[in-house]
């Protein structure tokens, strides 16, 4: 706790860190109940508060420099907390500068293109912060967990073969490296839920009338497939912890801890960045004199 | 005050509506520090408060129906206070409910279109609540004050002659009664801001360094075309408040009064539409009913 009180926010989000190139395994290396050193929730909240300021005042700089954006790929299973983080994490920023975009299932149009398509249009532009709830990584996730939706891709036979993951995993990589080297950083987390915890909020989600509309039996059927999922997560991480877009896996089972680490993470990068309001040249810094004086000439006159 | 700590949203913001077929002048009929019957700040920011989480509830339940959704049209000269009022509005809602669209100078592939092309592609989906930071009214009020915008937009004499101002309130109205028609809700706020308050605004935003990199110079000279502004703004209630969508003219001059006053609109709004969380059929019950008891088993056999 007093790493991030004090701003180091880099001995704090080492452990949630997959070191790019050291093999991991998600069951054994990472624990959804991790306290991360903060261990009451009241110190965890006021930290949260305190790291939304920062994270507001540095979208705001992101906004004027206008050359570098952020895209956050935020991955889960049902019940993770993705839009609890990212209505936490949002909370302070300006809604012009910061944009959320959901995936669902994929449109005809989108499936008659790449399967990266719909994921480059929706990228964050220059001074903008975009937040993928639930990202191109669902290619690698529940596609293939259930491999029938490849189908729908109507990809070639030789696309298809060899080891489709493999290369997607790779292309993934190209794809994230050419953005890092246009000045996109890409910020990847992924909440890390125990399947207890998951099956506690299924039941509050099916108790409680304002929430179980969107909730349907297939959500729950779909935890046959746990262990399937988990291994995905862990070939993921291995496969897409690079130098330039390293995966955090933020301990998922405490919602405040959760929405404490995502935005550790996120300011960690902005800090980074460190972008900086324009500097107004000599000229426009005259004009602006200038139009200072004239508008203070104007009360002199009455006008108005 | 009592009127809308009562709940009385229509008894609040009628001084504020541009009364359909009524003749109006902004100047004389409008206020730019009109109090609204709330004399104190300190009661402003705690109904604003309690305003926002009504919002926050409405915006809920209008992204479960996913049936109706709702554009904010925001108007105002430069300092009006467009993004500290969207800020203010926003900040409880669902990010991924709420979308803000910025218009700046059209692109190229915007001009190739007709006028309300651009603004068409960034309408709200069903659902969703989307604030326009300027709209379509920029084509009668900034290509109105300069005309030479029009050549951009190249027009065939026949639709530049005649009375080209005229023709175009009929077409946005019709629009907007078929926007309206087919289940979106059109919200218009015009920030009244006066003449002396700009000054005042634009004086702190030079002298602010974290403010004057947006700020130049011509924003300056702008002023200049005050008075064609304002007839612009007056041609435009007279002609475009309509009975499905009217204007709202927002005491400006005071910023936590219009955020109140927008907030106010938008709130009454939300409340007419009365968007409800979807009900589930028996089928969808009896399912989930099923999912719940296989959960609980679940917790017994000691899996997990």
């Amino acid at each position: 706790m007093t790493d991030l009180q004090a701003g180091r926010t880099e001995s704090f989000i080492a452990p949630l860190r997959v070191v790019p190139g050291k093999k991991v395994d998600l069951a054994a290396d990472f624990d959804p109940k991790y306290e991360a050193g903060v261990a009451k929730k009241a110190d965890g909240v006021e930290l949260l508060r305190v790291g939304i300021e920062l994270l507001a005042e540095y979208q705001r700089r992101l906004a004027a420099e206008q050359t570098r954006g952020v895209l956050v790929c935020l991955q889960a299973l049902d019940a993770g907390g993705k839009d609890g983080t990212i209505r936490h994490v949002m909370s302070g920023m300006s809604p012009q500068g910061v944009r959320v975009a959901n995936f669902k299932v994929p449109s005809v149009e989108e499936l008659d293109h790449d399967y990266l398509w719909r994921y480059a249009r929706r990228l964050p532009r220059r001074g903008q912060i975009v937040i993928f709830n639930r990202s191109h990584y669902e290619e690698v996730l529940v596609v293939r967990v259930h491999p029938e939706n490849l189908d729908r891709q109507r990809l070639r036979a030789s696309a298809r073969g060899g080891n489709i993951w493999k290369r997607r995993y790779r292309e993934i990589n190209a794809w994230e490296r050419y953005l890092t080297d246009n000045g996109f950083r890409v910020v990847k987390l992924f909440l890390n839920l125990s399947k207890e915890e998951q099956r506690i909020r299924f039941l509050k989600r099916i108790d409680v009338p304002e929430r179980n509309w969107k909730f349907s039996a297939a959500d729950v059927r779909e935890r046959a497939h746990w262990d399937a999922y988990q291994q995905a997560f862990t070939h993921m991480l291995n496969a897409t912890s690079t130098e330039w877009a390293p995966w955090y896996v933020i301990p998922a089972d405490r919602k405040w801890r959760a929405r404490l680490c995502a935005a550790a993470v996120l300011a960690h990068t902005l800090i980074d960045i460190d972008p900086q309001y324009p500097k107004m040249s000599a000229p426009a810094r005259r004009e602006l004199a200038n139009a200072r004086k004239e508008l203070e000439e104007e009360a002199n006159r009455g006008s108005g």
